[in-house]
């Protein structure tokens, strides 16, 4: 193996990148990426313009020049791959108006994803929350605005109507959706979230069918909305495009990848939101594209390159977000049995606790957790984490009750939330 | 099954009481409590002598009256309980002078755990923080003290330090081992801590050995140490006064108990800080006198009793405490390899994020998690869960690299300061 080629610097990209160098030194690694930067992730753009920070170099985790210097990968950034010559294992790239060929032993597929586009028409400058890319230009533009329309209450939806409430815009907020994070949580859970929004003022509209999107106006089958801006946080599908027609795509629309990151190429990985796993619980095949996964498979897509053997396990499908001081976390699927129940964050005689409610799925014959879905202001984070390790484990509603969780009455109870949520399924 | 007695009002013990109500309408159960309070833990007494609270009663998690009223479970509260004679099945007790017997068909033994007696002599007036029923008049005569001595750097001991410092009071803290919660954490771990205790002003002093404990003043090898009040936190035992003689201790000093919570007399079951079990990670046999471990226990006592059958796994040994703003949490043994890393708590670009430490044991054969430390300020009772379910279900440092934790640049990282401590296991 002399020269392994990664298309996009993202994440899932600069992570394989990175392992392969560190598991072989010689290898000639080079990395395409279309933008200026690398190691990005578009986590940071809603607090970028909320304006929690101004310095746009923190949207990268290292540099083109940190991989270049103390990595020794190339990096060759605002160049364009325009195709993919499986046969010869060549590609061909757009740098500057100047094409070249460029050879490779593998190659890392790591293009990520791309807004989808919604089924009704948009017109005019209308905002996509997707590539720190255009975050500078975007945070000026809105900025200078007063009042904002968010179409689609999915992540971006929610984490914008936060950033922008609190940088003082008027909100509103269309979802087609009947509540709020429809594809993340329940609605029994999603109230909490709404209610919320709405005494912050987030002037919020579900079910709302949205017929046609201007740069200042919504047409939707119940009326008419106005605004200075209109951002669009309708969803994103992979960006399969470079590979379409000569690897095997699965049944989510991302690239399809056995367990060590390979397509059906034997030459091609790939990996993070472009690719497709399998999920734990469902055995089916499933698409989850976030950082953490995307990581994950460039390390292993890497080690296995690098000839160290090494299997991606598949997801269960880990979200978390936030509005203002709610945090919203799930993770697994939502099958079998859920039961909800309201906790509180703190012993009853120490000041501050608050609400917090755990919904727990468990497949009542082999009494196995598919998921859990958890609504609070504190240690909503690794409530969500310790179901998801459990379910990465197999685990079942003993497995958590029995689970010895901390307790100190500041920050827990001495029945945890998620301790409660097991008893239920309990015989008894 | 006529007749269950519990000995302990305590968690442990009313936990068992609840369990067995709940599982059959029928028996008559009574609990036989000391003190006037019952579900009561000492867990709060820091806080309470901080006065973060004033309401004493909220000591109780349930008021005898509930336990009579909702739970049909007879509260015999001020009562003390001289002899079991194991052989005819009766107690003996004592109420206000006026001996009395009763009969069990089954017994719960939930006496909990004593202040453990120092190898130094202790003459006068000298503060224990063990059972909230003399929490009251500990905090008024602390309250109107200037200069405090603690001796013992353990769990109770940072706790009251916290406590005392906050409240205005001069605070040294007299510790043997060479680190604070030497029990507890590495010293590596535990430096953080100090550093934090030192800032706040608190007068620290490891390796000190106490020669003798006196109301206002105490002797050490390397000197003498005056205050207006000494707090003695050197530990605690198991209470097993009652059974000595007539079932089985274990090893630990603890009544022994088989995984379904009974001693070696087929009617007693002993349960909570009274009773001992076998640690998941080794095997052996352990004691871990914690609030959540006690409810659990009486939980499986009173399911075995009632006649559902339940077995309790056994413990891993799971700590969190704090100083101030540091968390202090450990689950696990530390066999094997320990390896530390520094992360961070939150996204580079997020303000507000802080250091935080993680410290994973793992037996570098099976490349099983035997245990961790973490102390950090921000997420770190969630981060030992996740590492406290994963030790129940034998996890491996793959498992906690593939486990799927959420990330939001608020109160994460990308790659989880668990996924990076993990990481340092696997090969290359």
């Amino acid at each position: 193996m002399d020269r392994v080629i990664v298309i996009g610097g993202g994440a899932a990209g600069m992570s394989a990148a990175s392992r392969i160098r560190r598991l072989n030194e010689h290898v000639r690694i080079t990395v395409f990426e279309r933008t200026p930067l690398v190691s990005h992730a578009p986590c940071g753009i809603p607090y970028y313009i909320e304006g929690l920070f101004d310095d746009y170099s923190l949207f990268m985790t290292y540099t083109p020049q940190f991989f270049m210097e103390k990595r020794n990968i190339e990096v060759k950034t605002g160049v364009t791959v325009e195709e993919i010559e499986t046969k010869d294992r060549k590609i061909y790239v757009n740098s500057n108006d100047k094409k070249e060929v460029e050879e490779y032993d593998y190659l890392v597929y790591a293009t990520g994803a791309k807004p989808a586009m919604p089924k009704f028409p948009v017109n005019g400058e209308v905002f996509l929350i997707h590539h720190p890319a255009d975050a500078e230009e975007i945070r000026e533009k809105l900025w200078s605005t007063r009042k904002v329309i968010i179409v689609g209450g999915g992540i971006v939806g929610v984490e914008m109507a936060e950033a922008l409430t609190k940088k003082g815009k008027e909100v509103a907020l269309l979802h087609r959706g009947k509540w709020i994070l429809n594809k993340v949580i329940d609605q029994d859970m999603a109230e909490e979230v709404q209610e919320e929004m709405k005494r912050v003022g987030v002037d919020l509209h579900l079910g709302e069918e949205v017929i046609e999107v201007n740069a200042e106006k919504v047409l939707t089958k119940s009326g008419e909305y106005k605004a200075d801006a209109v951002i669009l946080g309708v969803g994103v599908k992979p960006n399969v495009q470079l590979l379409r027609d000569s690897v095997r795509i699965g049944e989510t629309g991302a690239v399809w990848t056995d367990q060590t990151m390979r397509t059906s190429d034997e030459y091609i990985y790939a990996v993070g939101d472009a690719a497709e796993s399998i999920n734990i619980v469902t055995g089916k095949r499933d698409w989850e594209p976030f950082a953490p996964v995307a990581n994950k498979m460039g390390y292993v897509a890497g080690s296995n390159i690098a000839g160290y053997p090494m299997k991606f396990p598949g997801v269960v499908g880990t979200i978390i977000t936030k509005f203002n001081e709610t945090f919203i976390g799930k993770t697994g699927a939502f099958i079998g049995t859920g039961v909800k129940i309201k906790g509180r964050t703190r012993a009853r005689y120490y000041p501050g606790g608050t609400d917090i409610y755990v919904k727990l799925y468990v497949d009542e014959g082999s009494k196995r957790i598919t998921g859990g879905q958890i609504v609070g202001k504190e240690e909503v984070l690794g409530r969500v984490n310790t179901i998801a390790s459990l379910i990465l484990k197999g685990g079942t509603v003993e497995d958590l009750f029995f689970s010895e969780l901390g307790y100190l009455p500041a920050i827990s109870q001495v029945w945890d939330p998620l301790i409660v949520a097991a008893r239920q399924f309990l015989r008894g």
